[in-house]
Formats: C-alpha cells, structure tokens, sequence
C-alpha cells in the first residue's frame, strides 16, 4: 500500500476485507473455507497494493470473460493463463515435492487428450503428423530401482509445424498414444523429433503476453504421462540440450534434470529396429523414468 | 505456508516466483508491469499458502470455465464473482475516497445497459415493470452546496420479483430510465419500492455462494449514476431502513449513509404530482446527492 493512504482509508478498506472473511464463516467444510478466505486476503492484498483503478478492474473483467469465450472442448485459455503466469508450474512443485532420485515433474499443459491409440514397443506414435523421426527409449523403475512392468506411458507432442492435432480442425489424432513397459519395465517407440512451438497466440493470453513484452514459444519438448499400480503418477516432459529456448520457455516448465541428449544420426545410420528411413536423417534419446511412491 | 515445508521445497518455490516476475522485466509500460507482477507475487503467495492440490487447480480451471461460459451480453458471470469476492467493492472504495460530505459510491452491479429511455423529470421509470409506486426526489449538489442543473441521473431496478428486464427472455426495456436536473439541481421520478432479491445464482456463483453456505440475497436498493461535468462520476444504490438484508448483503454493498426511509403512503395518499393511485399503497424517499469534484 502506498504511503500516501490515509489511516481513515485504510481502516475502510480492511474492514471490508474482515466483512468478506466473515462471510464464509458459516462454511462447513474446513478446506475450502480455508481455501476461500486465503483467496479473499491475497485478491484484497493485490487490489489494494496496486491501488487498482475502475478501468483496470473493468478491464480485468473484460480480460476474464474472453478467455472464457475462446474457451472450448478443444483450446483451454484458462489452462494457458495460468501456465503463463507460473501457477501451474507452481502448484506441481508443491505436489511433486523431490523424491531421492524420482524423475521431476512439469507442466501438463492444454493439449492431453483422453483415449489415445494404443501403440506396442517399437511403435510409431505419428500416426502422419510431420516430423523427424526420433527413436525414443527407457525404462520405468520405482525409486528402489526395480523395474515396474506394464507401467502405462502417454505421450504426445507438437508436429514440426508446432501444432497439436487437436490444433487442426479435421479431428485427426496424431502424435499421440499410450504404450505400457515389458516385462524388464522397458519400453520404446518411435516419435518426432520436438521442435519449439508458440503457446496459442491468437487470444487474450497471447495479447497480454505481447503487451507485456513477452514471447509465446516454449522451449521444444514432448510429454510423458506414467502412471503404474502404487507410484505417484509423473506428468513430465523431455526437452532438447542446446534448445535456444531452454532458459526462456513460457510456461517455466524447464528443469535441468529434464533436459536431454537427442543424439543426430545422418541418413542412412542403421535404425534400432530395422525400420527403412531412406535418405533421412533422425534422432534417438534415452529417458529413463524413476517414479516416486505413491503418497510420497 | 505451513512449517512441514522444507527449506529446499520453499527455495524452489520462492526462485519459480522470482522467475516468473523477471519475465516481466521487459514490460515498457510501467504500471502493466506493476499490476502484473503484483498479480504474479500474490497469486502465487495464494497457492503456495493454502498448498493448493492439483485436483483444487484443476477445479478452479473448471469454475473458471464455466463462468466465462455462463457469461454473454446479457449475463456477466465475471462480475457477480468479483462483487460476491468484495474485489468489486474494494475497488469502489479504493477509487471514490470519501470527500467531505459527498455521498458515498457503492458496487455497479451486472445490470446497468446503456441507452435507457429518457423521461421527464415527474416521469415513471416502470415502463410496465411490476411492484408498488415509489416517489423518489431529491436535489444534486456540489460539495460546496451549488445545485448542478443539467445533472444525468440514470437509475435502474429489479421488479417486485426480484428480476431486472434484462433477465427476461423478452427484450423488454423496464424499470429503467435517465432523466435529468432542473434548473435548481432538482430531479423527481415515479420508481418500484426496491424489494430484496437474489443475485442470479443458477451458474458457478451461486453454487460457489451454496457451497461455502452464503445466501444469494442483495438488501433491497435502487441503482444510481449521477454525472456532472467536473463532478465525479457517481455509482451508488440507496438501500430501505428496516430491511433485514442490510447487514448480510452477498456483495458488501450498504454504507450507513445510503439506507434511506422509505415512507409508507396507505392507500388513498394524495401524490406529489396528482396521479390518481385508486387504492394502491406507494411509498415515497428523499436522496439528496453530493458529487465530490472531479479529481478529488
Ligand atoms: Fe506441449
Ligand atoms: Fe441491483
């Protein structure tokens, strides 16, 4: 609060806080009473410290309610508005506290989409999307180091034009699938090679990102959901050393632990699998995958 | 933040925090740059204190959602949410510092819409809107006691079924209207005696306002706002002495100063200006308004 605030208003104004606090005095369910008034302190606190004029408020509004008009079953603005200002990566750090050496968590991010295809190991999960081919491989072990078979992997990334397929409006799904490890908990398949891609850009986020000066791009990376019987399951994803991006990426999802070597292989080096690349060139990557126990 | 968090979790925290302010760094507006990084450092104050869960996060998404869903030209979902919040009020209270005596502003509310009708001074604002004859005068004022003549004065209400004609499906226009100041800063129009009334409480607020045991009630009140050239503009609501609501208003919207007697009229009253009221009751109440000078 400024200094130029009279006591007289500032008791004005702190009272109104303690009417609204007292509102949720007859809440019955202890969280979300907590949850409600911490809301109500920090919102107050905000309103008051910056002195924020009717204009701004209007405009906040304003704001709001486009994000939720672009809103749909297909783009999530809210999802973005809160990546952007860090609360996502925010709330996984507190739920996803370090476990030994359980690989970190990051960002879920708007594009997961239930029921993607299932793939068996070696599989192709491109299913068309464009892209370098890149030979992703790892395992999935507890934080013991015992593997954990049938551990069900998701993944899914942008194609190298930066776009997701639920980003096109044909209903294509590509670039997606789950596949679950094999007996040693091992797994593998055949991805794209991540490039950086803009967060949507054409919406209230991506106006107040370019009026505040900031970049919509995120460092390139694919994503990992994996999930096995009695282990907290890790939403994550893999980024490329050497990335320009790495120490600039949108939604603060980068963490040294999870930035990887996609190693460049020139046209014609044999494939692990024997598949036919012909004349191009592709990547391959190791990702190994402890998972904390559930609870931790 | 609770004392089981580790001094290595809170580093974590506290460096996302500092990344994401310095994302801001580049902001050439220097007052969006303090209202976003202001917004930035309480709304992560907020998460990290109540240790928000993941399943919270994506609740608040999913409320958020439905709120921007709810809200189009006719329904603002954004502003019941701030005004239940007591944002809308703080930041009243924060823009419209008292001024000697000049009255006091109190919450817009959702339901103001530009271009009603005019009438005359005398005139009836109802245009068919049911409830009992309300006389309302009074006089518009400097705060030096100068009558501003010409003054706007644009008042809007709910009917005696606690419902504003936007509410209805119909495109009705009722229960609102602007007149202006005589040449003695008097102004008199036939309203509704206000009767108290909900607040629309079928979307995410009202269920938000049902979970935490809240009722959606507002204290029974008449809008006004009242512009004047070199005059602050003023927002305001008279409220009934008596009415129950009074303390418990879902949007803190009564100030001492804006409660006003309504005076009862039995039937068969002679009326200020000879309408002929056969054996209905009316009631009548007295406003005088203070703007403060534009600036103050
Ligand atoms: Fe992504
Ligand atoms: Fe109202």
């Amino acid at each position: 609060m400024t200094d130029t605030v009279s006591v007289e208003q500032q008791a004005r104004e702190s009272d109104l806080v303690d009417r609204v606090l007292r509102s949720f005095d007859d809440c019955t369910d202890p969280r979300l009473k907590q949850v409600m008034q911490a809301l109500v302190r920090h919102l107050h606190a905000f309103v008051r410290e910056v002195r924020l004029t009717e204009e701004e408020w209007a405009k906040g509004i304003e704001f709001l309610t486009a994000t939720g008009h672009i809103t749909d079953a297909r783009r999530q603005e809210f999802i973005l508005l809160s990546d952007v200002l860090g609360a996502s990566m925010q709330t996984i750090a507190i739920n996803n506290e370090a476990y030994g050496d359980a690989t970190e968590a990051t960002v879920f991010g708007p594009f997961f989409i239930e029921n993607s295809p299932e793939i068996e190991i070696g599989g192709d999960i491109a299913f068309g999307a464009s892209g370098e081919p890149c030979w992703v491989e790892g395992t999935v072990t507890d934080s013991r180091g015992n593997p954990l078979p049938g551990a069900r992997i998701e993944v899914w990334e942008a194609d190298d034009d930066g776009r997701y397929d639920v980003q096109y409006d044909d209903d294509r799904t590509a670039a997606r699938a789950h596949l679950f490890t094999d007996a040693q908990g091992r797994y593998s398949f055949w991805g794209i090679t991540p490039t950086p891609y803009p967060i949507p850009h054409d919406g209230p986020v991506g106006r107040m990102l370019a009026a505040v000066g900031r970049s919509p791009m995120r460092a390139a990376h694919l994503h990992f959901m994996v999930s096995a019987p009695d282990q907290r399951t890790l939403v994550t994803h893999i980024f490329v050393r050497g990335d320009d991006l790495l120490d600039k990426d949108t939604v603060f999802g980068v963490k040294d632990s999870l930035v990887k070597e996609f190693q460049r292989q020139p046209a014609g080096t044999p494939t692990p699998d024997g598949r036919d690349l012909a004349d191009r060139e592709w990547s391959r990557v190791r990702f190994d995958i402890v998972l904390a126990p559930a609870g931790a």
